[in-house]
């Protein structure tokens, strides 16, 4: 497969994202990094560039001029990563959508459902492969976990708990990644809830395929003067009947990445952990409980397509982000020669789902309703 | 420290939890079990009363028979122990209680508030010792964790989640335990919030001192025909801003016991699970996580106090119901010699507090407003 | 069923393991203490009989007057506990078969395979019960892979590696439990080897049925001055092909009381900790990781009898240990009825086979040559 | 940093560990494979240089071939990874080194200890970098346990476990990997010993820096007609004093890659599992339980600066394996620059070693003798 020519609009030096994506696009080689913006400005841009070896004249100043300049290159980047603080998602990911290329943007996708509509569209329009990086479902245990939803292993479901604890945002001294994160104009209106809690959703709606109707949320700001919240718990309740609960921290101290997932259906149950990442727990009913382990072969095929190693030789975060790379990558390249596939990682579509559940959880948290809506009617 | 003179109400051959009860009353010889009025019928009773070796003429058909021939014998029983379904927990009580007996109390206490606080009032008034199982709060981690809170190693404490997942009521063919407990008239107004949601509440009280100040609550019944909840999840607000969730459910599939307590402070935090009674762990903010385990040195006194074996010597369920009853007959034996201690164990005040959550949840789930104070009053 | 006539051997007011027997012992009630030899002064032995309540004319000051005295009353004890330093197991226990008494002796059996001899012989002749505690085979899910093994669910087994692992003894500073077991002249020959080192080899033989046709061991006492072996490690050769580990500390700085057990067969394995006794870890060839627990309905007959309490609700150490007193229990009330049941306990046999392997893991240790026989034959 | 020119022998389209080479070394970009001899035969080779996207010019039919032209470009690779089965390590590696390439070897070295002190003596003439994929010391938490030893946090070192349980060769049908290791002629004379016991070796030695001084082995061959052992059993003295246990063994059944470390020492002790790699655990004398875990603040420069990602986002077997490639990455990089640094990752002392473990462990095995010192006397 030939290696695609990518670029990315943020993960200068001390970024954690921007890293992460090089990591994850380089463990396969689908992808060549020959482009980048990399920073607020284009001194620290210029010095991100050279540390990655990009040529001197694709290290950009801006990513307006990158769009602009790689456009009308003979050899343009084909794919933009978008790794920069939220609230440059919106005007960066609609204007590489307009010019015409394809985009990996970071979660959440955007401030607000307004803006969210706005950039569906637009990718409607311009055709282009739009991926956002939910990347907890590259995990081979999740695509494990959706094929038993699927294939009926779990019978009828009834109830999701997803939980999402960290604890590294326990107090007001957390460094620069804190510093945006808790920054309303640069992390758009939730704290917690956008941050992790897009993930939880998204982790749960993809593996489940439950859709939520209404919601009923709880938001704190524990930590004095923080102006997003940094704690939430969200009563669900989804189409069909079953219920939810979804909780997310940043001041859970002690908790490091801590997502946890546990389905329950009338058939068995499936319970995973991000920090445990190669078990996935399956209790059937009436039968005793299962540890099914990544790299077994009574696996679903998918999942065993998601694996690079046997099983005991432990898989995780970047290999799971990697799978998201390379699924892109495959769309991409299955495109190119004629092929329409369906896309097998998380697209718009989760990204606009996501905005929604934020906004109405915020919503909720001021209402003094129970149950509200997506569309922001009391149910 | 002589044996207390001991009755049961309930508790006959088939019965789960009595049996429960005269192993944990057993197993450090401070009761003997003296008579009993042990079942339905008086056949039943006979019948189970005779298999536990008891003297013929103190087997009773009923309770009401029981408490009016105890109370005129010269060497009555001091302690009545009531282990039937819930609906006579209300009626024995109040008798056993009137009659001069020391009671102790299966969980939740009675069926509605009004109850509740006629059976408050009534102790208060006959000044007995009236002890409820919430049996754990016996367990030796959990006395730890409590001491902890308590001296401040956690600091300001911000959030609890409280869970409580079984699966044996996930359909509706689960035997004769199963009966009692989904009948309203049996089991009272409650299911699942009922017979392991106030364990959940109880247990987070007990150990964090926080009072619960409203609470939003979502129920549901999801197997066919059932008339009372399977699974019942609610959002917590404590006096002072701490925040919580309790989520409780017996349909989910695959879970057997599985009650875990979560506690959250600005200092530290503390995580217990009672399927691995013997370890509590400790995430001290800035410092590594500890694992606390039963029979160290380095543990409170009571934690101490309330350990049978070394460490590495599992203890469990019995064992921390056992405490219940020894702090019980401790505290009996004191009142005996003129004492004044202060109830160790949960008491008619935790039972009145259990039957105000539960129907302060009831109400909250019918309820389309979103906050409840116990007093039945929105937020 | 009735109540056995009980006494003890030791178990004084600080004595660790004497505790446990009367707590095994009381759990079930099958036994009633009436008597008891408890301490090794009778100044001692008075103040923890009466402690204990027992009647002031059945503490006696020695263990041979109490033989003497009881076997002369009309409702003598039936049943005597030997919970003493272990050089006291041998004249002791002889002096209690000889006199007619069944026993439960504590392990190791006595100090060496001369005097095992002797005393099976004794026991032989007297045709009474003789039991030896080794309680880790009390447990239900031990049961569960006995019957798994006999079965013939792992196939013809392979490999067995039995760990025991401590670190309460890791220095010379550990108080009186320390210092009995430390001094040969009290403990026997071994130090680790015989307190800990026969429990696992009383649970591999137990649970697989395999013989030790040969050791290798190589012993080490890590304190200095300490005059027994505080870590011992043998390979073993069983026959029929099938080889082994066990290894035992009690210089393993954090270790508790972390005895594991893991077999190996053709068709599956089984793994199993002492420190979370209520799994069974069992991985059929082929097949996922099962987690086997207690009071599953899936479980044989034998592991479902030797349980008290439905899944979820842990049982440990004790209830493990009360396993065993009650297959004693019953066990002597079928004699009693003229029955010929079979023991479903450790017996002087255990007890024999233990006291043979340490002498020729003690041999083999000193000797040059790699493979030792029990006879002491090299291989 | 610049990219290293790189190439390949072995790793051809369906090979296990040629895989994980390159996912090891396109993690981070420093390397940038370029040519290779990548199968038996030139068809084959030709196939999956063509799968890797090389350059038709450099895809080589043959080792020999590789070496001999490659030396006479002007852009000739610099690094050589040996990945082929076992039996061309030393002609390849021998080859490589004399035309002066830097080597990255796989385990074990060579065949045997003649084998290994010629490619020693080789090594050491040539002046160039050889680094033996003994992977798993490039784990983060793995350099956190070598630099708490050697910190002295555990005080003075008295007792080893390592273990290294598989299950994948418990029958004769299992595949091409495990054709080639079960083969005497292309695996070297032992099995599991030389795949997975070498590895246990290397890391026992590498955290600990403890010396063998003598051992005692029992193999085994439990597959019919298999000419190599599929499990071993090794007893262990070290210089000093301490005493150790290495079990291996590829027939049991349900094991996955199950590595497993406990280091003893008299103030404290450390244990870690290989399948769940980023938790250390240490007690210390008289303190609680600490888990480790990848990513702290607190833990030592060395596991930090072996580490890409945030606690609890989870690192792996790739990334633990991308490690050692950074560091003979950066150390060939420095070299050319006319640094002198230590290398730090496994050389070819750490090859050589493994070599005579695993001839001594044969050899013990075979004698009747109990201690074998590395020089083949008894002890």
């Amino acid at each position: 497969m030939r290696r695609l020519r990518w670029c990315m609009v943020g993960g200068g030096n001390d970024a954690f994202i921007g890293a992460v994506h090089r990591l994850a696009a380089n463990l396969d080689g689908h992808y060549e990094l020959m482009a980048g913006a990399l920073s607020s400005t284009p001194e620290k841009s210029r010095a991100s560039g050279e540390a990655l070896g990009l040529p001197t004249d694709r290290i950009y100043g801006t990513w307006q001029e990158m769009l602009e300049q790689e456009r009308q290159r003979p050899d343009p980047v084909e794919v933009i990563s978008i790794v920069t603080p939220n609230h440059l998602h919106f005007p960066v990911a609609l204007g590489a959508v307009q010019a015409g290329f394809h985009v990996i943007c970071d979660k959440p996708l955007v401030h607000t459902t307004e803006q969210a509509y706005a950039l569906q569209k637009a990718v409607q329009d311009a055709g282009n492969v739009f991926a956002v990086t939910y990347n907890y479902s590259g995990y081979p245990m999740i695509r494990q976990a959706r094929q038993m939803v699927r294939g009926g292993q779990l019978g009828q479901l009834r109830k999701v708990v997803v939980e999402y604890h960290q604890g590294w945002l326990s107090r007001d001294d957390s460094g620069k990644q804190a510093a945006w994160r808790t920054n309303p104009a640069l992390s758009g209106p939730a704290g917690a809830l956008g941050d992790i809690g897009t993930h939880a959703e998204q982790l749960l709606s993809f593996v489940t395929g439950l859709e939520i109707e209404s919601l009923c949320a709880d938001l704190t700001s524990f930590v004095d003067g923080r102006q997003v919240d940094d704690d939430a718990n969200v009563l669900l309740r989804f189409k069909g009947g079953a219920k939810g609960v979804l909780t997310c921290s940043q001041i859970e101290v002690g908790r490091e990445n801590d997502l946890r997932l546990a389905i329950f259906g009338t058939q068995g149950s499936l319970s995973w952990r991000q920090e445990e990442p190669n078990v996935l727990i399956f209790d059937p009913l009436d039968a005793p409980r299962q540890m099914l382990t990544r790299g077994s072969p009574w696996l679903s095929q998918e999942a065993q397509d998601f694996t690079r190693l046997p099983a005991g030789h432990p898989e995780a975060f970047i290999e799971g982000f990697a799978n998201i790379y390379r699924e892109v990558a495959r769309h991409i390249v299955a495109l190119g020669k004629g092929e329409r596939p369906e896309p097998n990682f998380p697209t718009i579509l989760d990204g606009v789902r996501g905005v929604e559940f934020v906004e109405t959880a915020l919503n909720s948290a001021r209402s003094d309703s129970k149950w509200l809506k997506f569309d922001g009617e009391t149910n």
